[in-house]
Formats: C-alpha cells, sequence, structure tokens
C-alpha cells in the first residue's frame, strides 16, 4: 500500500539531516526566544578565524582573492558551507546540501589555478547558492511538494551549466514555499524559514531560504526567482540586494517551476546579494555565456557597456528619480516612509532631481496580473499535490508545524476557484498589454517634468506596505508585484532598520479603503523591532545594466548620507 | 432597424471605390481570361516614362534619389500611387486609399529637403504601404470585418509613428482575409485578391494583398504581419523578400489585430519588398528609432552591425547551410525541389558546405502551435462577427463572392470547436516550451556535423509544399508555422518561376500519409504555370542582422548560378 505523504517527508527531511557533518552540529544555540540571530554565526565557535574572515567578505573582495588564490576555492567552499550549516540551524533554510560535490569541484578549480595561473572564468571559486527549484543533475528539486520527492534530475538546468562554466561552486539549495505562491516559505517537507533579524517575522518568499541564508553569511550570493516579487520580498526583508531582471534575461530553461506554461506573466531568475558589486558580477557572467546559444527563451542581448554608463540617462549626471510614495491602495508603515525620505535628502544632496512619481492605474494591474497568475493555478496545484495526497497548503499561518489547508485565508494571490477558459484569459492578457502600453505613455510623458529634457530616469518605490511582517501575516505582494506585471528592471537596496523610537505609530485619519485600514492595523514597532528596510530602484524592460548603475548611486547616496 | 451586414460591407466597397481619381480608371484592363498580368503596369498607357523608371527602381536606388533630390518624394508619391491603383485594378489589392494625405507628406518632405539640404530620416520620401491591420489615426482597419467598419482610428500604430519620423510616406493599406488566420486573401467587405502572376492562383495570406501589390511595384515596400506564415507566404507566392523577425523586433502595439491577448505565439510585423536591400534598410530604420521606448513588447536591442557582419558565423567565410527537403509530413512539388537543389549547387560553388536539415518532431510542433492558436479563436472569431451579424468564413473557395461558411472544409489553421481552458493552454504551452528547448539542443548538435567548428549557420527551407495554388487549395502552412513556433528569424528568398517543361509531375511511389498523397494529387505543371518559387532562410530568435546577411549570401550565389 503506498505510504502516507507525511512518512515520505519525514523521510525526506530526515535525509537532508543526515547529511550534515556531525561535527558541524551546534549545541550552543540560541533559545527561541532569542529572536535576533544575525550576529550568533560569528560567535558560534565552529568557525576559524579565517572562515570568519571569508565568510564576512563580499563578493568582489572574494572574487579577487579567489582570483589571486590567497584565498583557495576549496577554503572558500569549506567556509561557506560551514556557516550555511550553522545559519540553517538558526533559521531553517535549506532543502539540499552537497558539499562533498562542492569540494571535489572546488578541488578542480584549485588544481586549474594552480597549473595554468588563469581562472576558469569571472565567478572562480565563488560559492553561489540556489533555491530549490534550480536542477542540477543527480539532486532533487522537490520544490516543497511531497509529490515530487525521489525525481532526481537528469540534467543540469542552463543557469547551473553557465555557473560552473564561470567558475562558480554549488553547494546548497535552499528553502521554497509549496506552489511558490507565497510570499512567505514554508512547506509540507521541510518546513518553516524564519527571519535571522527577528525570528517571530517571515524571511520573506519565495525565494526565503536564500534570503535567510545570505543575510547569515552562509552564502555570498544567491540565486532565486521572481513572478511577483519572490526575489525582492526575500531580500528587502533580508537586509539584500536582490535583482529582478526582465524576462528572458538569465536563462530559466531546466528548472522545475509552479504554473508551468504561463507564457505572459514570466517568472525570472536573478541574484540576491549582501553587495550591489555581486549583483553585478553575476549578471555580467550570465550574459557574458550567450546564454541564447543554450535556452531558446533567453534575450540575445549581451552586456552592453553603453547601456551601464547611462548613456541613455545623460551620462549619470543630474539624473531624476521619482519616488513613490503609496499605490494609492495601501499605505506603507512608518519605516518604509522614513526611508523613502532619506532617500530623497540622499540624492537631492547628491546633485539629483527627485519628483514624486504618480501611481497609474496599480489597483488594476493587480487585478489584472492576479488573474492571469491564477487562471489555471488551482488546477496546476491539484494536480501536482493529488499525486502524494498532500493538502494543497492555505495559510503561512503558524497553525501547527503540519498547516493543512485553511480556505477562509484567501490572499488575492491565492488561486481563485475555478479558473478561467483560454479566451478569458486572452482577454485579460489583452487588458494586460494595454496597461502596459499606458505606464509606458506615463512614464514617458514625465518627460515635462523633470527638468532633464528626459523622462525619469528611475522609480523609487517602496517593496511591500510592510517590513518583514510575523509569520503568516504577509497579504500583500502589490508593491512587487506591479513591476512583475509591467516586466520593468528591479533592484532591491537595503536601507536601514527598524528603530522603534525612530518609526513610532502615527495617528492616521483617513485609509484609502479597509485593507488599508487593516495594514495600519497590524503596524506596532516592537513587533518589527530589528526588521531590515529596503527600497526598489526600478527602470524600464530588459535595462538591467542601467538599473545597476543606477543602484549604485542611490546605494553611495545613502551611504554617503549616513557617514 | 440595423442594417443587413451585407448593405453595410457593400457601401464601404463602393466608398473604397469612390475615392480613386476616376482619370486613373483604365478601360484597357485584360479579360479575366489573362492570367499573367504582371507586365500589365508599364504598357497600361497610364504611367509615364518617368513613373515607370521610378516604379522599376528597387529600395536602395530610390532612397539614393530621394535623399539627393533628383526624385522628388511627390513625384514617386504620385508615381506609385498610380501604379497602385492600376494593380488594384488587376488584383484587387486595397483596403484604405488616402493619396492626398499622402501627396501634403510628401510636400512636406520635399521643402525639408530643400530648405535644409537634409534628409527627415532613412526612408526619406520612400512610399510605403501597410496591411489593413495598422493602424493610421483617422482612419479604418476594418481588417475585412464587417463589424469594425466606421471604427477610425484615434491615434497611430507606434510603427506607422516610427515610419513616419524616418520619412517614409504612407499612402495606401491593403487586403487581407477575414480574421487573419488564413494563407489566402478574401474577406466579405473587400473580395479577394489575386496572383498577379496567375490569377487563377492565390496571392497568399494573410499579407496577400501586399504581396500582390508589391510584385505589380504599386509599393516598393511594404508592411505585412506574421503568426504562422503571413508575410512569407505572400512574399513567396508574389517573388518578393520578406523577413519574419522575432517576436518584438518590430513595434506592434497601436495595430489591430485577431487572437488579441494571445501571449505565447506572436504575430509580428515586418517587411516584403523586390529587393532584399529594402528589408535591410527597413529593420535598421525601425530598429535604430529605440522602438523600445514607445512599445513595451518591443525588445530592448540596437541594429548589430557585428552580428551583420557575421561574427558568430566565422565572418561569413566558409559557412554551412543545411537543407530542408521535406518536413516528413507533406512532400513539397517539384518546382521546389528543383529550386532547393539548385540553391545546394549555387552555394557549394560559392564556397560553403551544405548539409541535410533533419527535421525534428515537425508534426508534434505543428498540432501543439495549431492547439495554441485556436485555444479561444472560434470565440474571439464569434464575437467579433456578432457585431455585425456577418457570418465566420469557413473557406477560400470560389463558392461565390459572398462566400459564408464551408463547415466540410477544416484546415488546420481553423478554429477548433469548443477551445481550451487555461490550465489546458499552458499544458500546450509547455509542451511547446519542451519542443523549442528540443529544436535548440537539435541544431546546437549540428556542431559535429558541418566541420566548421559551429553548428549550421542557417537553414534552407521550403515556404510551402506548393508554389502558389489555385483559390482554396491552400490548406497547409506548416513550412512556414514552424519557425513562428519556434520563434526563428525566417526570410524568404524568391528563385525562380514554374517552368512546365523543367517541372514535370514525377511518379512517387511511397507517401507519407494521406494528407501528403492529397498534395501530390494537386499538382499539376500547367496549373501552376508562371507561379514565383522560393525559398526560405532561417536563422535562430532575434538573429534578423545575420539572417539578412546570410541571405545576401544566398541571393548572390543564386544570382551568380544564374548568370
Amino acid at each position: 500500500m503506498a505510504r502516507n505523504w507525511k512518512e515520505i517527508a519525514a523521510e525526506k527531511k530526515q535525509q537532508r539531516d543526515a547529511i550534515v557533518p556531525k561535527e558541524w552540529l551546534l549545541t550552543n544555540l540560541p533559545p527561541p526566544e532569542t529572536l535576533n540571530v544575525i550576529d550568533f554565526p560569528d560567535k558560534s565557535g565552529l568557525l576559524t578565524e579565517r572562515d570568519i574572515e571569508i565568510t564576512n567578505s563580499e563578493v568582489g573582495l572574494l572574487l579577487e582573492k579567489l582570483a589571486k588564490g590567497t584565498w583557495t576555492a576549496v577554503e572558500a567552499t569549506n567556509a561557506f558551507s560551514k556557516r550555511a550549516i550553522v545559519a540553517h540551524q538558526l533559521v531553517n533554510c535549506l532543502t539540499e546540501v552537497f558539499i562533498d560535490r562542492a569540494l571535489a569541484r572546488a578541488t578542480e578549480l584549485d588544481d586549474h589555478l594552480k597549473k595554468t595561473g588563469k581562472v576558469v572564468g569571472p565567478l572562480h571559486g565563488l560559492p553561489i547558492s540556489l533555491k530549490d527549484q534550480i536542477s542540477i543533475k543527480g539532486l532533487e528539486s522537490t520544490m516543497g511538494y511531497v509529490s515530487w520527492i525521489g525525481q532526481y534530475a537528469e540534467k543540469n538546468s542552463v543557469l547551473v551549466d553557465i555557473l560552473e562554466a564561470a567558475g562558480a561552486v554549488l553547494y546548497v539549495k535552499t528553502n521554497i514555499p509549496q506552489t511558490l505562491m507565497w510570499p512567505e516559505t514554508f512547506n509540507h517537507i521541510f518546513g518553516r524559514t524564519s527571519n535571522p533579524y527577528n525570528r517571530s517575522l517571515t524571511s520573506g518568499g519565495s525565494s526565503g531560504g536564500e534570503g535567510a541564508l545570505i543575510a547569515l553569511r552562509g552564502s555570498p550570493l544567491g540565486v532565486g526567482s521572481d513572478i511577483g516579487g519572490s526575489i525582492r520580498i526575500p531580500a528587502a526583508f533580508n537586509s539584500l540586494y536582490g535583482l529582478r531582471p526582465s524576462y528572458g534575461r538569465v536563462p530559466y530553461a531546466g528548472c522545475v517551476n509552479s504554473l508551468e506554461g504561463l507564457a505572459s506573466i514570466l517568472s525570472v531568475l536573478g541574484p540576491l546579494c549582501r553587495s550591489i558589486d555581486g549583483i553585478k558580477s553575476f549578471i555580467k557572467a550570465v550574459v557574458g555565456q550567450e546564454p541564447w546559444l543554450k535556452d531558446p527563451m533567453a534575450v540575445r542581448k549581451p552586456w552592453s557597456e553603453n547601456e551601464y554608463s547611462l548613456v541613455g540617462h545623460g551620462q549619470g549626471q543630474n539624473l531624476c528619480f521619482a519616488i513613490l510614495w503609496d499605490d494609492g491602495v495601501t499605505k506603507p508603515h512608518p519605516p518604509i516612509i522614513r526611508v523613502l525620505g532619506e532617500t530623497q535628502q540622499a540624492l537631492l544632496a547628491a546633485g539629483h532631481k527627485v519628483i514624486d512619481w504618480i501611481p497609474l492605474k496599480h489597483e488594476e494591474i493587480y487585478r489584472t496580473g492576479g488573474k492571469i497568475w491564477t487562471a489555471g493555478a488551482a488546477e496546476d496545484f491539484r494536480v501536482v499535490a493529488a499525486i502524494s495526497g498532500e493538502p494543497v497548503i492555505g495559510t503561512m499561518e503558524v497553525v501547527s508545524e503540519s498547516t493543512d489547508t485553511a480556505p477562509n485565508d484567501t490572499p488575492v494571490f491565492r488561486p481563485m476557484p475555478g479558473g478561467l477558459s483560454a479566451y478569458e484569459l486572452w482577454q485579460e492578457q489583452k487588458r494586460r498589454q494595454g496597461l502596459r502600453e499606458e505606464y509606458l505613455d506615463h512614464w514617458n510623458a514625465t518627460k515635462d517634468l523633470t527638468g532633464t529634457g528626459r523622462p525619469v530616469d528611475a522609480i523609487i518605490s517602496p517593496c511591500a506596505p510592510f517590513v518583514a511582517p510575523p509569520h503568516g501575516k504577509n497579504s500583500n505582494a502589490s508593491y512587487t508585484m506591479v513591476w512583475n506585471v509591467l516586466d520593468y528592471t528591479a533592484l532591491v537596496v537595503p536601507v536601514g532598520f527598524v528603530n522603534p523610537t525612530q518609526d513610532g505609530k502615527r495617528a492616521v485619519e483617513e485609509f484609502f479603503n479597509e485593507q488599508d485600514r487593516a495594514n495600519y492595523d497590524l503596524y506596532d514597532p516592537e513587533t518589527f523591532k530589528d526588521a531590515p528596510i529596503s527600497i526598489q530602484v526600478v527602470g524600464r524592460t530588459l535595462e538591467e545594466e542601467a538599473v545597476i548603475r543606477l543602484g549604485e548611486i542611490v546605494d553611495q547616496a545613502l551611504k554617503a548620507q549616513n557617514k
């Protein structure tokens, strides 16, 4: 007789745990009541001084030292692997662990460098963590579905081939929510990933394992995916840089996914990292390998140094940014309004112009995007879950650690019952096409407002109407999703942390709607203590080079301000 | 009481006819029995010697003379307008005629050149014809639907703005089939467009008006659209060059269309022309205006002189082409096999390599593409036709000139009854995605067969299993559609004409299937007398620059061979 899905899930989890080197299991872990564990790894006693030095280095420095052989690939792999296991014991962020495979590859890289004096590629020796859905030959990509346990990938996804050819060392895969269509991270196999800055808060999702792991410096750089905010929400909630590229810029072929065959609002892969130089190194390395020759959906567009130099943006002098203070639907919490203001001041101080961004039909964009996602989602989830008999998860609340369904909890991004016909889906896609055209015209029309002779160079937007909320409370992905529906390039830049003194609750008398009132009610400075605060720098479609450079400019302005 | 759709259609047709200058109506037209009318315009007596010189010039020479002011824009507009009206009287190819508007614009262009000594843009003074669906402010784009009569465009489509900014003169729009989803050209308003090389044959479709008009030199260059072959079939059937670019290379925003909201197999706009230099001029001019700043679906990819120089193809030396002799489903007729052989010889003589292209799963590609198109097509057609009460056309046979439906005629590209659910559509799109990946791998694997160190540089493919067939007999668009499903760039190159002596029927003993046998039975050299024969040069996705250059190489090799 077929085994129960709970038994299968438990066995898989046990297998994952068993693979962790015993000597890396800690007995001095902080108790569950300790919410902020971000500084624990350095003090854990497991890491050597050199491990600590390596794992606290940003990507730019790591690549430099690895290329010189100052640090070997084996040393880096070992250091990040150890630290990843520490992180995992704090926030439960890993799904697949394959350190042996990684060390073997690192050894090859070290040999190559020693023999030839040359790096294998631009990411030589850099450990990179991957969201669970990114397939590696011989490993599972369960994606949190019990149904997919035991399916070992027959080949690498295209991105894995490209990263390995660039010299990267892959060593762990990270946790996600079942179906991927949640902005938090919990599933029946691996359980929940918490936020290392405050473990009572969510790590975000769907790339929540990445967010938590990289924040704890268990990985210098990770790859997530984003269909409605799944890179940017974990980046924002964990004080990371995170890039959502446009459709097709980073090859997706060979990954497993939800909503497969959805062809209008595409999930994209992109990097999360603690420094913006890592974002740039990743995109340059990937695009430099001509992914369009390996993935039919990858866009034939080489890295453009011209676009990075902001040729279309006055060479980066006297830029004009526009701030989206709110979307007219849900007003962001005080910490977010505070950092938007700080960003405004920083950019003005750096000699740039700043105007307000007037949101155009955001509510209609959310509704249309939601209908497109959910046109066939319920059936998609049902078909996959039915294989094992596991329930489709209906809430991210901490009901119990084997949460089933909670039918009365239906945030906007959950599947609508029934679904649409293909013709009805086409009508939503047509509406969405019209919205994209209107939004482009809207952007172009800012040419008359900027005083630069150009339309606005980039939008500065909240990442969500809140910083990382308590588990189960992340019911609004609108501020990220809007840029997916429009296919705009969006980069998360971390700005600060919630400070209950600075970020007190303020009286508000008018609300846009009930949702806005509920969001207001959610805020309490103590609840969100220590949570990271971030912004998005948003550019046009396929404008990755310019958005990275514009992000650097915003980041430097903020850092200069805070000196 | 609402008027009958036939009355409304008749009135619209009458309006179109009334706009034609009376002095351009000919009384010496050849009788209907005269099938080949391609040489008539020069002998019509309406055109002056200068008109004849201008209209017989190719785009490169036209642009040169127009830029120098040797020929004025008004002269060129007048010459092509006259000739377009002659062509129309021969094959019924026009839908909208707006010569006054064109002459006003041409006068502006002439004034500008006279005053400044400079051209307005790279297409200065060039008359360009447009497929009916391409909207121009103030004009109708009925697209052959009686339902859409009386809808005057509120603004230009993006391409019209771009062409006018480049200096082009727009003067006529051209005929299409109702729904656009036919490879022939007939609708209830404007009737049928015939092939000027043999009026008993179809001009092809859906850009059939363009094909016939340009063949008769009533336009030097026209814009068509292509979702399954709609640029390439009329190009091939009328001895023209015709480029199907990849999705998003040429801006589509602002055009009317069928199957709106279909987001996976996209219709694209592209040029038809009697010379390959016109194809290049058009694409360079359009891309040069950064269409991505005006159309959200346009790909941010400037014209690449590097790619045109075949940097990725050994600088164009010692290329390897692969010939698709047949798709394993329907064997092409003798004239097509003949010109494939001639192409092979010409390329070998020019010093290139030629191997066979092994088709991969073409039947599955056709089936999947067909299911995606038709997932919501029946409903789409029904909803539009219901507005006027006109029937959805079910055959292109010459039943009568007000052909209604013929339910027993159901070629593959007609809507399937019922349609699909969004989830079912996603499954087809997922299958299609897999086929794209397999085909890319298949292409890459030719690296081991070419002897050049590279995979095959381009595929040489038939355009259809037949040359232009008799009206109503074009039941197979597979040889073009396959490249739409895969989103490969494909350029039609004309090679010759059917010669009953050379292209006799040959005995065949085995057939792939019943469809193949029916196609064999269709062939009779006399039926297809004088019909043009063409090939496709097929490159990878978004490889327009390279495909144009590869097309030039093939074209030059063929011309050298035929000297």
